[in-house]
């Protein structure tokens, strides 16, 4: 074969593979694949949140979903070219199909294709108004009886859930709920966000006060607008639920703070949700036709159940509820848990000159700060990425890119590269008896956060407390019972306890279903979060990407919405198209709905 | 002369430029200008806004300042390339002085320098903490007592002003205030915002409720946190109001609504100011080391005498208060005034079905808002200019970098093109009776503003009703005086009227400083805004840059701050390093302290 440049090579492949599509040549377009090629799709291709894993499973999407699909002009992406590294060549692509635009990114290697992402980006005809298209605010020209902009948004304030029904509702206003909130009123689609909080915000703002974000600004943004380059990195939390506050305003989002959901039931002949509310102490129902879930992967605490919980004379909550340690000066404070609330939650209650004990059950895996900021993010999220030209969509995409099956792989060198970085620190860590992982197979917190969302802490200070004794630590037990006046683990010790913190995380997202829906719905719609990776608290099959999440599920018109800030973002951009495609009737065959495993 | 290529010619200049400079000999560095070549100095070589214009001038400068500036390093800036076009050869370049860095813009013609700008872009030392620098937010580590943000900024709200003084009042909390107490915050520069209304934005909140913004979006943004893409292009008035009141939180601002001044007076022994303040019922003594009154263009209304306005029984009242249409249905309202605020009030009331008469005294210069956006703003502020790489920073510099002598000279084509364009509309209005003007010398729309701040109308759709008789008109006439229910005007004719909307514009800025301060000090500064460019309304002599504005004035520790949109947002960057040097002690130098010509 010829030498071809990086540009040639991806065009000529991209040609070959139009053509076979537009032929509706299956066999000839899964050919150009790596036999372990992987094709990641967002909506465009199979309106689903997709991986295919190897040629037979990208036929079968083929076969299924070409006809509708209708792809053309795959290029590479204007004013980008293709590049070239350790044999692989690289380009963002775009594309279009019969409903949409999209944008994508494909990987080649050895003349064939090894991961290509397809992501829809608009639909055509119903364009976000932005840029050029960005509305012209002042209506040039006079008419009677013209409205005033705010006349017109107090009108649909008080017609909105009364008067005319929003076409979906979510529940949950955290930066989930915010974050699509934003893109659905971009995309016309009326919707309403509660939450039980009075104001946007106040999630953040009702935790311990000492608590920052511990993922950095530029993974951080909020879709439309970026926090400005004046903010801090790592953002207090007083700040993020101020920014969530005016965002929300300024956003125009319908937001219904004070509001509860009591019940939601589906139903099938209207096609709608039938869906009770307390607002305010008023009772009132909606009737969406769709009906997302952001109520957050920190949203239904877990609780354990321990013998004597009932005995207990002290206090006790979930970390959730935890209110700071300002109560508990010259107490003493047990923390059941070692991952991130444990950590964050044990050092501020040492601040304050508290007694305080962490006891530790299973090992939790540790990154410094810095060192996550550096290695593992620096490429793609951080000030240098930027002044690189990294933009947040790119990097948002370049992340989507890597399929999840093999993520893994990606991710190990990082930690190996953290793990030798910081050995001094995690050295000390082991010596004080502290369980130590980097996750099941080394390939560290990414991969934790997305197999259980949970098991590590992203150190900013308190590990050097527990590394220093100065937070007292009991690790590899087990509680067995509570006392009155204290907590009695499995080593035999018994630690004296004015108020005993479970920080025991959270549950599966389809609990709130349970609560708000049924336990029928929810066992339909199973598990939420987790890969199937078959590691602790993931377990198998395999089903390549987040169950539940961001795509159809099992019950009809319920969706769940969620994540971390640029999960939020990024995929509040895929979902908020499946329901603006639903609601302009547009065919949205779904390819692979997802199977349920498990049901929590 | 050999043949050089732009970078040559401009990287060739500057060097000989700099050697000059620094070998402190002022001819040869004036010998490299046109004879009518100009220099405007943004605070980096004069510690003013000043205009050189012509040898003369610049060596008058630089034999002032060139020992205590010290510039170094003249170049074209990185990833900037000089071009040519009809025989100018440009480029963006910075440069350091001893205290700064700045960013500048140079033309050459002939091998010799026509224009230069030299801005101050930020302090050695004091450089504001972003990017790279943006603060980390999370305190890392753990430390005993640490106190959360939301402590400190509640600790800084409870002492400024109290046991703790600011080092700079502004009066005033408009978008001017707001902006510049953004930036002095970002320079730590403790400063406290007073208004008398309740919330920031409640100054765009109080006004008719149609009115939207007539200068477009990409003119407007705020500093750090521009509009996102999917604004408006006009922005209605309740809109920009949300806007200012979540910018002024997220941006930290120290905000007194509900806070009027009373009196202040300069200390100077002590060298501080004493400002008597009214905070929401309370009386405080507040004493800044600066005052800035940032009290607005539209801030000091203009009320006519007439004869009669005692014996009118009807309402009357200035367009700054005109509460909108809606108490006037079926009544006759008259407005005097033929401007803006006349043909935005007159527009409303008519769509509001409200019989009304536009009384014009004298010509108004008119240009459709489109004409504006495309043929005026279009290569600075438009979203196709940002499709094309422009910034907001560069299209403020661009302007900048226009010396006002010969800034007419630019204008004149593009109102020519613009009275070709929309012909048909100026006809129609003419047959009317409409009296119009482009300017004194044709200049057009920016021109006036820049002059008078009044004089014109923006169209965005009252013109129209105007050329139709829907709004009726009288022009060319005087108001000779009122009667108990009419108004009576030199033509003879008599209106009647219920309510008379005096449209009749506002005072200098500088009528602020004689309310709060004294009538001395009123007149020791002058006259507020404008150029001397001895036009309608604004006499001579030749100033060769707005008066007062955003610089030293004859009043030690005072300065006005204000404008439109982009000026609030351009100029309070240079307004914000005089007020941090002065705050640091950096000495400041001022070359060429305006003189007074005039007293309003």
């Amino acid at each position: 074969m010829s030498e071809q440049n990086p540009n040639q090579t991806i065009t000529h492949i991209l040609e070959t593979f139009e053509a076979a599509l537009k032929s509706g040549d299956t066999a000839a377009a899964v050919a150009l694949f790596q036999p372990d090629g992987y094709w990641r799709d967002l909506v465009a291709f199979t309106w689903n949140i997709k991986t295919m894993e190897g040629r037979e499973q990208i036929a079968a999407m083929l076969n299924s979903q070409l006809d509708s699909v209708k792809p053309s002009r795959l290029k590479i992406a204007d004013n980008e070219t293709a590049t070239e590294a350790d044999g692989v060549t690289q380009a963002w692509i775009t594309f279009e199909t019969g409903v949409a635009r999209g944008t994508g990114f494909i990987r080649v290697k050895d003349g064939q294709i090894w991961t290509l992402l397809t992501t829809m980006t608009e639909l055509k005809g119903h364009e976000e108004p932005k840029g050029f298209k960005r509305p012209m605010g002042a209506e040039h020209g006079a008419r009677v009886d013209r409205t005033s902009w705010k006349e017109n948004r107090e009108a649909e304030l008080e017609t909105l859930g009364y008067e005319k029904q929003p076409y979906c509702l979510i529940v949950g206003g955290g930066q989930g709920g915010i974050a699509l909130g934003a893109r659905l009123r971009q995309l016309g689609v009326p919707a309403i966000i509660i939450d039980k909080n009075e104001r946007p915000g106040d999630a953040w703002r009702a935790r311990y006060k000492t608590l920052c974000l511990h993922d950095p600004v530029w993974y951080d943004h909020m879709p439309y607008l970026p926090f400005p380059d004046n903010w801090p990195v790592f953002s207090p939390k007083d700040k993020i639920g101020d920014w969530l506050e005016m965002y929300t305003k300024v956003m125009e989002l319908n937001y219904w703070g004070a509001t509860t959901c009591t019940s939601a039931k589906y139903d099938e002949a209207a096609g709608e949700w039938i869906v009770e509310v307390e607002r305010g102490g008023e009772k009132l129902t909606l009737r969406p036709k769709q009906l997302v879930l952001a109520t957050g992967m920190s949203g239904k605490p877990n609780l354990p159940k321990f013998k004597g919980m009932n005995v207990f004379k002290g206090e006790q909550h979930h970390s959730s509820k935890h209110p700071g340690p300002d109560a508990y000066k010259g107490k003493k404070v047990v923390v059941i848990g070692a991952n991130n609330s444990a950590h964050d939650i044990c050092g501020a209650l040492w601040e304050a000159g508290v007694d305080v004990t962490m006891v530790q059950r299973s090992s939790t895996h540790i990154v410094k700060s810095n060192s996550l900021m550096d290695l593992a993010l620096g490429d793609l999220y951080s000030e240098r990425a930027v002044a690189a030209g990294m933009t947040t969509m790119k990097a948002d995409l370049t992340f989507a890119s890597i399929p999840y099956k093999i993520l893994h792989e990606f991710q190990i060198p990082v930690y190996n590269a953290i793990r030798e970085r910081d050995a001094e620190f995690y050295d000390r860590l082991e010596k004080r008896g502290f369980m130590l992982d980097f996750g099941d197979d080394d390939s560290g917190l990414f991969m934790k956060y997305l197999r259980r969302g949970s098991g590590y802490y992203i150190d900013v200070g308190a590990s050097d407390l527990v590394a220093d004794g100065k937070i007292k630590l009991k690790s590899g037990v087990d509680v067995v019972e509570l006392k009155e006046h204290s907590v009695v683990l499995s080593d035999g010790s018994e630690l004296e306890a004015d108020l005993v913190v479970y920080a025991t995380g959270y549950g599966s997202m389809n609990g709130w279903a349970a609560d708000l829906i049924s336990r029928e719905v929810a066992d339909k719609v199973g598990k939420v979060w987790g890969l199937g990776s078959n590691t602790t608290k993931d377990p198998g099959p395999w089903e390549g990407e987040q169950r539940n999440m961001w795509k159809p599920t099992q019950q009809h018109a319920l969706w769940f919405h969620g994540g971390n800030l640029h999960q939020s973002r990024h995929y509040s951009q895929y979902l908020s198209l499946q329901l603006k495609a639903r609601m302009e009737g547009i065919p949205t065959p779904v390819f692979g709905l997802q199977q349920v495993h498990h049901l929590s």
